[in-house]
């Protein structure tokens, strides 16, 4: 921190500020996974006020995105996967992701995160309750018919391993692929994991509690 | 090594040239990539005959195997997942997958190979090359009606996934989830990357190879 926190507005120390607003959230996150660490204790390490914390990040999804770095909010992009046709949400979940990690900086951000959670516990655990919480989660409580939990993590499943393919370990069929074909290739999966019957002859709607484990 | 290399049978020092073969192996591999490193190479490296790494280990899937510590070589597996009907060979892949990764010793030659493969790039190249060559390779060569590589690195991404959030940075309700039950879920995935249409709308066949067995 370069100089005594600051309260709000564009002053010279806001850089400083904001810096060691992510810097207390980084270790929040990473110590208390992403459900645990809350603003108001991130604020109280970084010595500001929570109302600052939201002034410069929002929500708890945007400070967290801009502590790993990412690109843009998953509250940002949620609106336009889950606008258009219901039919094509998959299609849409994957273009989506494709445009932000096919990105220079979304990529960079995504892969510190997916290496990291591959080698830390105490990462995965964060990157997990982030996927879940925020960003395939609420896709999945928005569109399954049921058992939202499950669905969302076969969809997780899916667009883990394609950005284990595509960017970190790359397959070369999967990592050139035009994003476009890519997403109605694999789009479809998403599509089944998220609206369609999960065994070939179940009934799409066996439980309908939120969040029932199978 | 703990003694001069032995040309074959059961004698006291089989144990150590067969360690030292291994050695030798993973060595080759790890700088060449499954591609290139042959068992020519690292029978001499280890100074034995490569007669010696074939009556050990057979071929070289089966090196690679054992190398890596795996519990079965994959060309002991194939014939299994590809006998049965092929309108479920998908299925049949998810769960000889799940039977070999949910077994201990499956699990952690797996998740070794897995962890390495994403922090290292040799490792990774070496995971890819074995993956495309030995297993989904041979399976989509078998099965698809087009588009082998493509298909195959969709399969992998797949299953990728479903390693990453199974094991090594588990999310609950697809570690805890029964394995008959993940396998008739993910099952149809596997199952339209191999054998259905790429895309909506898309032709099954658009360039049936000749000799390509349905």
């Amino acid at each position: 921190m370069s100089g005594p926190p600051r309260r709000a507005g564009r002053r010279p120390g806001e850089s400083g500020t904001r810096e060691a607003i992510l810097e207390a959230a980084r270790g929040a996150f990473a110590d208390l996974g992403y459900d645990r660490a809350t603003i108001r204790a991130i604020a109280r390490s970084a010595a500001v006020d929570p109302a600052l914390v939201h002034h410069f990040f929002g929500t708890k999804d945007g400070l967290f995105a801009a502590a790993m770095r990412f690109p843009v909010a998953p509250s940002r992009i949620l609106p336009q996967v889950l606008s258009g046709p219901r039919s094509k949400v998959g299609e849409r979940v994957i273009r989506t992701f494709l445009a932000v990690w096919d990105g220079a900086e979304g990529g960079a951000a995504g892969l510190a995160l997916l290496r990291s959670a591959v080698t830390n516990e105490r990462a995965g655990r964060m990157l997990r309750e982030f996927l879940s919480r925020e960003l395939i989660g609420r896709v999945a409580r928005e569109t399954a018919p049921d058992a939202p939990e499950l669905r969302a993590s076969l969809v997780a499943s899916q667009i883990v391993g394609l950005a284990m393919l595509r960017y970190l370990v790359p397959l070369d069929a999967v990592a050139s692929a035009d994003a476009d074909r890519l997403a109605a290739t694999v789009g479809p999966t998403v599509q089944r994991y998220l609206t369609g019957p999960l065994a070939s002859g179940e009934p799409v709607s066996r439980s309908r509690r939120a969040g029932t484990p199978r």
